[in-house]
């Protein structure tokens, strides 16, 4: 080790700590390279599970791990919780919210996204989004402080006040808003029995609306199909081909093929758009690259930058293509196992240049697609070596989402609190985290 | 059940739902009785394992429990989220923040305690108190923070800066400050091993002040001296007979023994004063009650209010006597089997006085004295039926507080999740709730 002084080591900066980050990082692992991670936050995110946390069925810390607790035992890993605010692609530094700059050999951004309310940011006063444990706090203190404030009305109210705050609205159904709607019913119809003393909460009304003429746009048709009957018979109102014209602190106004409406909701949550985060403008302005519609960096194939071989884009910052020989170059969805994938690839085309060889290009393994709806309700459309594409749904899916989702947890304990949480919330209906804490103090 | 008619049945308003509130409902479970619980927050809370909480070792959900849930089976009780904002003993009303009005026939006042600065309420900014979730996020975030400031600190800072940052001061040494002081220390020594790359975090000083001359004042002598051994052993400074003269946002100014010394440190707590809760003030103006220097409500020794037979106060607002046959009348300590003790009493004279008859003198049963220092370290003087008075620390006390907390805790999975989560950090030094999620969104 004496021949490596720490100045001859190649310096990594990674920038977030999401699922592209984290796998970047640990790639690295046996590398001589001095790597720092940044983020904004102390913590990785499970986020396939943070619905969980917004409808209060799991703590926290049930899906968010220390970042340094994850490293402590990679001892070429820095942690650093701060904001990036400036990259110099010529200076090769990155500048953070404290003033201090990191030199890098090699970088990788990985700062993900955030919510985009296509050009209504005044709406997300009234519709969070679901990214960040604090939008899940968010989310869940207006669900269970609507219920309260419907036993707290006075006796004379009138009867539309009581029917707002019983009505929740999910916009956008992807896998989170149908996972959003589908977990809001089971809470109305099954969680909160027996607790108000002045109106049922299974009269509460869960609508899930969608632009596009389907649920799970992105899924195998007969899937999406399948969805929207499970949502339906536990209870959800899906609502296909309506746009949202309008979000207040009241509700929503739907155009519905023409015909406007309006739905009074004290819930209302906001699972339609994705943007990518705002470091993509800052990796833009740094290095000549471009960006797409939805302000994702553009990357060549390897993931790097035209002219900056040295600094990699993954996750959903990223505009990547998969490149299968012999196919045409095809977009990677934003999902959880591209981001994976891609700080994987950026990881290994780092050890690459520092080799002297060029970086390979990307390519995406789908694993599949994957929802689940509510209590013993999912669909699956995976491919399973020698079985090939299988496609399956309510109970067995259920189970193979459950499955799956605990073995990506990250840590051993984790794993068994998610696990145990599960198990009695099956059979106990309880969600036990409805623990609401004041924001302002 | 057709002749009682609603109006016909006795209207009881409980204020607050500690362990005094809690009780008082639990011990009218059976009576034909309209009970209203009124709380500013959604949940019971067990206070006594809140610095765990704030020290990163257990959730919140797991010591806190909605109250309209523990109720959820007793239909007699209302459960209101709510702000009491005033009281008018003619009218027997009480009323709430959102200008609602409860009437009551009978009224149990248990709105608790809370931080007293000694009037330096400019402390509070920079020394948290702990008594809801909310102080423990606020200790739990400046702790863990403070840490990693520390590793983001510029290599040319002065060595007093990371100094201050690495250090703790915990101000009062009752059951609380013992415990912060003693839990504290173990997360520098052990949980955070590993995960820095810039210092030590077995470095990092925890300081226990306390003005009086020994550590758990109210308690034996001999406990007390072995609290004090036990928490020097695991690396905790302690200092008796020292008064704290000043607190800003960078540390502490001490006097000891006429000696002025400054300590400058991130994380201040302030476990040293207490005072009743701002209710007191109320019900004292509505009913001529006397406050004493705490501000407690000076109580009957049947716990109701002089002229007000239908207001009792009980817990930690109530400056209430024991009342045992043959001796003089002594102070109820402000601990959680003493504010139980009182809600049952407070319900059973209730219901007397609705047979006509008068209530009965409150007598406070002492079951002993528990304190925990950390892991493996505890001190108890316990009465045991048939063996009598024990006194016994370190190991053995530590594993009688184990399942002393673990059984009075609420809730089956609440004890099983703390029960896991326990032996977990015993054999990983871990803790798991240490995500820092940011207040302001």
């Amino acid at each position: 080790m004496a021949s490596h002084t720490s100045a001859a080591r190649a310096r990594i900066v990674i920038i977030g700590c999401g699922f592209g980050g984290l796998e970047a990082t640990k790639a690295l692992r046996n590398a001589d390279v001095e790597i720092t991670v940044v983020d904004r936050q102390n913590h990785h995110l499970f986020q396939p599970l943070l619905y969980q946390v917004a409808t209060a069925g799991l703590t926290a810390p049930a899906i968010a791990e220390p970042i340094r607790r994850i490293f402590r035992r990679q001892p070429n890993v820095t942690v650093l919780m701060a904001e990036v605010t400036g990259l110099d692609a010529q200076a090769r530094t990155v500048q953070l919210g404290d003033g201090q700059t990191l030199v890098y050999d090699h970088l990788i951004v990985a700062a993900g996204a955030t919510h985009s309310y296509f050009g209504h940011d005044d709406w997300a006063a009234h519709a969070p989004g679901l990214k960040t444990l604090e939008d899940a706090y968010v989310i869940r203190r207006q669900m269970l402080m609507a219920y309260e404030e419907a036993e707290s009305l006075r006796a004379d109210a009138p009867v539309t006040e009581r029917d707002a705050l019983l009505t929740s609205v999910v916009i956008g159904a992807g896998p989170t808003g149908v996972e959003m709607a589908g977990t809001m019913v089971e809470i109305a119809r099954h969680t909160l029995t027996g607790e108000f003393r002045r109106f049922q909460p299974k009269n509460a009304r869960v609508l899930l609306i969608e632009g596009g003429p389907r649920v799970l746009g992105n899924y195998p048709q007969a899937l999406s199909d399948s969805a929207k009957r499970q949502l339906e018979k536990i209870g959800v109102e899906v609502r296909l081909g309506a746009r949202v014209t309008h979000i207040d602190a009241q509700g929503i106004t739907l155009d519905e093929g023409g015909q406007t409406q309006r739905i009074n909701a004290a819930t209302v949550v906001w699972a339609a758009g994705v943007a990518a985060s705002p470091l993509g403008k800052v990796v833009a302005a740094a290095t000549g690259a471009t960006l797409d519609r939805a302000g994702r960096v553009q990357v060549l194939p390897d993931l790097s930058l035209a002219g900056h071989p040295e600094i990699s884009v993954v996750g959903d910052l990223a505009a990547a293509m998969s490149h299968v020989p012999g196919k045409d170059p095809a977009p990677v969805p934003g999902v959880s196992p591209g981001a994976k994938q891609m700080g994987r690839t950026a990881a290994a085309n780092i050890l690459r240049r520092m080799q002297g060889l060029a970086g390979l290009p990307f390519r995406y393994v789908n694993y599949g697609d994957l929802a689940t709806i509510g209590r013993k309700a999912a669909v699956a459309d995976v491919g399973v070596p020698l079985l090939g594409q299988l496609r399956f749904t309510g109970f067995p899916a259920w189970l193979f989402w459950l499955f799956i989702h605990v073995f990506f947890l990250i840590g051993f304990r984790n794993r068994l609190v998610v696990m145990i949480d599960w198990a009695w919330s099956y059979w106990t209906f309880e969600r036990h985290a409805r623990i609401v804490v004041k924001q302002d103090s």
